[in-house]
This record gives C-alpha cells, sequence and structure tokens, in this order.
C-alpha cells in the first residue's frame, strides 16, 4: 500500500504540524516537496489538492484533504489506534473529550492570534519581503506580547492544576501549540516564557518528544536571504 | 435533570453558535444573561466558568466549558443521537469525517478571518465606541471583501458539486457560517453574495430552517446606541 502523501516544506507550520502528528503516530509517509517561493502552491497542480492555494495538501489514495488541524486529526483516527495513542481523547467519555476541544480551540483561537503576530513581524515579513519589511511594527510586536502574556497566565494556572492543558495526559491540544511556539522562541522575546515557570516546563516536556524533535530539524532557527530550506 | 446553563448574550456570536446547536437537537437549556455593557463577563462569577472573560460560558452540571466550537461539539455529542443529527459526521467512516472536519476549519481559518473585518468595521465596532469609531476603514472592508470574493468563489465551485458544504448532508460546517454571515447580511455588502448563486441558495437554505430563526429572532437587523438588546 502506498503511504499517505503530504505536499509542501516542512519550515512552513502547518506542514510540520502534519508531519508532527505522522511521526507521533509512526505513520509511513511521502513528503513531496512544493517550491513556494517559486510559487509552486498556486500551480494547477497543486489547487487541485488544495484549492485555497496553501500548503500543505494530502492525500491517502482517493482521499484528498486540506487544512492542517483536519488533516491531523485524519491521521490520529486512522493510525492512533495501532500507535496506542488516545491524543483527540476520543477513548474516553464526552466530558473528556469535550476538555481536548475546549483547549484545542484555545489554541486556535486565543494563543495563535497573541504568538503569531509576532512571528510574522520577526521571521515571516522579513523572510518574505527581504528589505520591503525587515524592520518588525513595534507597537504590532508589543500589542501581541500584552496578550500573550495574558493567554500565558491562564495557562501557568491550568497547568497548575494539570500536567497537560486537557490534564494529565499529552493531547492534540498541546501538540497544536509546537510550530508557532517553535519560532517564537528563535525571537528575542523568548524569555516572555521564563516569567511562567509551569508554561516553560510544559514547553520543555512537549520539545523532549522524539516526534517533536524530528520535525523541528527541518524548522530553522536563523533566516537569512536566499539561503536553501 | 437540571437543564444545561449557557452564560452570555443572544446577540452575540459565540453565544448565538452554542444556542443554535442546543436549538437544532432540541435540548432543554438556561440562558443567564451577562451584561456586557456592563462589564458583567469580567467579574469573578463569570471568570470562573471562563476564564478568558469572554462569552459564553457553560455549565452542564459539574462539566464546565468555555469556547464555543468546542461547547457546540459537546451538545451534538450528547443530545445528536437523541434528535436524529449526526451533524460531526461521527457515524460515518474517518474518510466522511475528515470531509466535515476539513469544511469545519476553511470555516474557522478561511472564511471567518475574511468576513469578519467587515462585521466588525460596520458593526461591532461603532457598537463598541459610539461617535468615536463609526466610520468604518474602507480600505479594511474593501480588503476583506477582496478576500471574501475570493472564498466564496471556492464555496461556488464546491456547491456546485454537492448540496452542503462537506456533502449532501447538512453538517456542522455550514450551521457555523449562521452567526457572522447573519450579521454581514445587514450590511451595505450583502448584495456581494448575489455574485455567487449556489452560495446564495446554500445560504437562504440554511437560514430556513427553523432552529435558525429561532436563534436569530435575538439578534439585531439595526444598532442603536443606548438601544436594549
Amino acid at each position: 500500500m502506498s503511504p499517505v502523501k503530504v505536499f509542501g516544506h516542512p519550515m512552513l507550520t502547518n506542514v510540520a504540524r502534519v508531519m508532527l502528528f505522522l511521526e507521533e503516530v509512526g505513520a509511513e509517509y511521502e513528503l513531496v516537496p512544493i517550491d513556494f517561493v517559486a510559487g509552486e502552491h498556486k500551480r494547477p497542480q497543486h489547487v487541485q489538492l488544495n484549492p485555497f492555494a496553501k500548503m500543505p495538501g494530502f492525500q491517502d489514495g482517493d482521499l484528498v484533504l486540506f487544512e492542517s488541524r483536519a488533516i491531523a486529526k485524519y491521521i490520529l483516527r486512522k493510525y492512533g489506534g495501532t500507535a496506542g495513542l488516545d491524543l483527540l481523547g476520543e477513548n474516553s467519555g464526552i466530558e473528556e473529550l469535550a476538555v481536548v476541544d475546549m483547549w484545542t480551540e484555545v489554541e486556535a483561537q486565543q494563543y495563535y492570534p497573541a504568538i503569531s503576530p509576532v512571528v510574522f513581524e520577526c521571521i515571516i515579513i522579513p523572510f518574505i519581503i527581504p528589505g520591503g519589511g525587515a524592520t518588525p511594527n513595534q507597537s504590532v510586536v508589543d500589542e501581541s506580547l500584552e496578550r500573550l502574556r495574558g493567554v500565558l497566565g491562564i495557562y501557568e494556572a491550568r497547568l497548575e492544576k494539570s500536567r497537560y492543558l486537557a490534564g494529565d495526559s499529552i493531547s492534540f491540544a498541546d501538540l497544536n501549540h509546537i510550530p508557532f511556539t517553535f519560532y517564537f522562541m528563535t525571537t528575542p522575546y523568548a524569555k516572555v516564557f521564563d516569567e511562567y515557570p509551569k508554561v516553560k516546563a510544559w514547553w520543555e516536556m512537549l520539545m523532549a518528544r522524539p516526534a517533536v524533535q524530528r520535525v523541528c530539524k527541518h524548522m530553522p532557527t536563523e533566516f537569512k536571504l536566499g539561503a536553501q530550506y
């Protein structure tokens, strides 16, 4: 049986998310490189896989999917049982499942909008528009850091009560934090996490996972114009 | 058994989302009003239910939840079976379930970021800051409409192939579009939908549902300073 295919570049956060869950469950997969600097993601062949011309695309036989969070859940449902992992909480009661869903939504709706502008200002915009956008907009960064501190304060209180966000077992909710937080930790603002010791310890616990390390080795920590990633 | 409780105001989109799914499954519930104009959502009693001081909060016996999309899924899992509704696709195969998840993420990640700035500029900001923010930022509106047209074009192509976004049956993905689209339809830009006949027909099909009508009657179509909603 041919392995599932992921279409994209492993340095992109949404591609990294999909690879992360494939690595966690130990599934065989093929990474089909898409040269986004050359605009390959906008070509008809990729748009057939992802009509929004974004990455990743995903294929498992006749099934074509886009949206990294949905792909990740499919991977966990298909392979999680074999791997002995119940990261979605679907083998528990509907209450436990709801708590995983809740913290998964917190990542998407509260954490991501707070942390992502810092990553965009410090890394993504300067990388996409070399020269033109190289200076981060400090007021955007400062507002986002204030918002991020609010979120991290709530996480700190939560992690005083449980080992992970949705309880004492790791879940989909925790692991979804990896891609953007990884890049945030390469910015000058990484030390914000030092103000929240439980959050810092949780982050180090996540980063110590072998699957996380295998995915993050494809994610650069320095961004240089013209470099090959 | 005491009914589940929703804490919030029914004119707010995330409160409306939770009420919508309660109405769809025909569950008994109690709406506990929170006077957000008076800042009640920031008081300790509400923050115990929702640490982000947002609405809604939700309580089912000992279970306390926040994040409207997670609450909605819990409602569907708890009551959907009795109501004969499988809006999450969980009674189908993992492929069908993945397609519902994918279009649910499209709403959250592509549609919402495109449509919401128009609703913020035309309705929410003028309502929150009467006088100060009453004039919509036209460049934000124009950029968002361009982005929205891109999304609606993809929806139009999808709805040429299936009756609803995730297939021929209505799903969680479709119904999540209701709250923000309802308010968008009260702005001067509602006619953008006329450019996409399949999307327009899909929207009208959603709005014709009795549960949708019961929820939307609490959502104003005119916003007046000092009015009681």
